[in-house]
């Protein structure tokens, strides 16, 4: 349930959209590593929020208590303190698994590729922050999967936030959690279950409600800086200095056309400390319409500076900043897009069937097509002993094979090949 | 336990291996496809012999009950029967999971990677079968291993000689393990077990043993076809009539110089039901040794007409055959290779490190940086806003970055990079 065969042609446009992404973490220096794919399970605990309970786990045949990996981030944050590395820009296109509830038709699968690109290291702040956000950037453009939005945010200016409204720090995680559906449902419903599931104050909702809802950019940062009370406090006074910087590097790169300071994203997972982000697809789906359809997020990341000091035995902390391409959202639209084309994608890449024109022949072909694989060229034969050539001729047209090299007694006689342009139907002897 | 980490440097040379065998793979016309590293307990129940006790179940956290794949070859012949293909020829390149006891440095690992090739299908007799013999032929003869040895044998064959040595057949796959393992042991360790702990007689074993010591060409099987037994029995005539077939088709592709039919072969999976092989490499330890050493078994398969029968609600069969590559063992001698030989692999491929000769000049980094993203060039920068030159000079030499683009304010006066040759110390202004 919910994990899926790939057939040939499903591989090679999977494939197709991976090497993308991997050029554009390649053009940006980063090295490839590999981790296994089940990790102690004592790894993955207290890392993933409410996600834990969607963690694979291992029985217990006796040994080491393991778990099927549930992203690459804390794999790579394990890999660092094993280590002892202290600077690196890696990325990592794996399969990670989750015990989630499957919809297939929307790319939600239990198992399924993330591609991962993470810089490792003390540095200028925002420098490679703003790289992060730039390569998701980069690969939305390369994909050419129509108009997109990266939406930006900070964990200390949200918590910033929290705290100015009377949250107290118990409560934080529960109150993003109902923040960060702002994306998917009215305010109204959100304020609701902050006050209902939550047991927050309706004044309290309300002056969250205030800021989360707010979105804009450089200008709102100015804006906030001058918030009478959220400039009071040290978090996010921090965050919007953060993201004052961010903004600034983002100019440089010419992308902040399409990047959007939100005050409601929060991101689920425990581990991230600053900057926050998240890109979703925007569907121009009527343009009667006022407002533009997100179609939902296909890439997101941020700073986790505290992750690798978890799995330090002295705690010693790595600062990290990572991107997480989600590609089997992509890769579902792009199927969609495949077949609705009618488009036929080959699946093999055989330059030439040995091919014989009558009976008793199998040997030539034998020797025939030995010499071609000796000479580095893809070729096949027909498994029969004596097949037909026009049957032989068909397998070449079915499978898109450009060429048929025939012998027969002739050919044999005079030794030469009769080379067959399958498509152009003209025969040549060589 | 058992698993490891890959640094860049390994998975580079692993990457390198894998495309050297996938490009093996397309030259003979197959396709790619994938399938989900778990399956149904049910699926791999009773297909692996004694090799069930190694499978790695999936915790019961509610719904079905899963397992990791122990091999690739259980999971394509589901997939053939799940989705009714009756004719294809795939490959599949992945990762395996097996409880075993682990040798890491002989490379084995209870994760890694196999690469199979399979054909399935119903076709005229061992020509897909000396395919998949000349495909080993070809990828160890690519990587350049030195010398190996091809072994081939039959599974009716070998149970032929048990039947006419008065095997019942309740003993046949305890007595094929015993003989499996004369390539590790003398006949005589061999007999005795087959006598203390299978229960055989010794004038039996002895009989059997007078058969599974032989070993040769095509002449062996023209003797056997002649052995007045043997030839009596009909499992054995028909598995020596497919290894005559085999060797002629072999030495039309030229290959039977590394081919030795050797009647030990039995290979421990229960799904086999005609052609069996494996290749070992053949290490020439020393001239003055008469027999040359083995050092283990880097390829495998055989013929399985009946697993995808096993798979299909009204036991349609979809005969098939095909070989694994065992890339890790040839992994760890690559990896020693080249550990011993010092070279120094570039884990990232970088063509230009954007660099600046004094401070306040991160911006006009940012700007050329994404100028040379935007054109498709591979750049880094630091991430420090004011680097000294050295270190960024030191960063190129120490990663084997080429070029340093470099802007300072009088090349941003006169509107131009100064970009400079790392290894010949040489500068242009462009």
């Amino acid at each position: 349930q919910g994990t899926r065969d790939h057939p040939p042609a499903l591989v090679l446009l999977r494939d197709r959209l991976l090497d993308t992404v991997a050029a554009c973490f390649k053009r940006h220096g980063a090295a490839a590593i590999d981790t296994p794919v089940m990790e102690l399970r004592e790894t993955l605990v207290g890392k993933y929020g409410e996600g834990a309970k969607l963690i694979y786990e291992l029985q217990n045949q006796g040994g080491e208590l393991l778990a099927l990996r549930y992203d690459l981030t804390v794999p790579f944050a394990r890999y660092l303190a094993m280590n002892k590395i202290t600077n690196m820009k890696r990325y990592h296109i794996a399969k990670v698994y989750r015990r989630d509830n499957p919809a297939t038709s929307r790319g939600r699968y239990r198992e399924f590729y993330q591609c991962d690109f993470d810089i490792a290291g003390q540095f200028d702040p925002m420098i490679p922050d703003a790289e992060c956000v730039r390569i998701v950037h980069e690969i939305l453009s390369d994909l050419q999967l129509g108009d997109f939005l990266i939406k930006v945010n900070h964990r200390q200016i949200l918590n910033g936030v929290l705290a100015i409204c009377g949250i107290p720090e118990s409560k934080f995680i529960a109150t993003c959690s109902s923040v960060d559906k702002l994306d998917k449902m009215p305010w109204k419903e959100v304020r609701n279950e902050m006050i209902r599931e939550k047991g927050l104050s309706p004044e309290a909702a309300d002056h969250i409600g205030k800021y989360v809802q707010l979105h804009g950019g450089l200008d709102l940062v100015e804006q906030l800086l001058q918030d009478p009370k959220l400039s009071q406090n040290k978090l996010a006074k921090e965050g919007l200095g953060d993201m004052k910087l961010l903004f600034e590097y983002l100019t440089l790169f010419g992308i902040t056309g399409k990047i959007s300071f939100d005050l409601s994203l929060a991101r689920g997972l425990d581990y991230y400390t600053g900057v926050i982000f998240e890109a979703v697809l925007v569907q121009q789906e009527n343009d009667h319409m006022e407002e533009s359809v997100s179609i939902g997020s296909v890439a997101g990341g941020g700073r986790y500076d505290g992750l690798v000091g978890m799995f330090d035995p002295k705690g010693r902390k790595v600062p990290c900043v990572g991107v997480s391409i989600g590609i089997e959202r992509i890769f579902s639209i792009l199927e969609q897009r495949v077949k609705a084309s009618g488009e036929k994608i080959r699946t093999t890449e055989t330059e030439v069937l040995v091919a014989t024109p009558h009976k008793h022949l199998v040997a030539a072909r034998l020797k025939l097509i030995s010499e071609l694989w000796d000479a580095g060229i893809k070729a096949e034969m027909l498994y029969k002993k004596d097949p037909k050539l026009l049957k032989q001729l068909q397998y070449c047209e079915d499978t898109g094979i450009p060429l048929a090299a025939i012998v027969g007694e002739q050919e044999l006689a005079d030794g030469v090949v009769k080379l067959r342009d399958v498509a152009r139907r003209e025969e040549v002897r060589i």
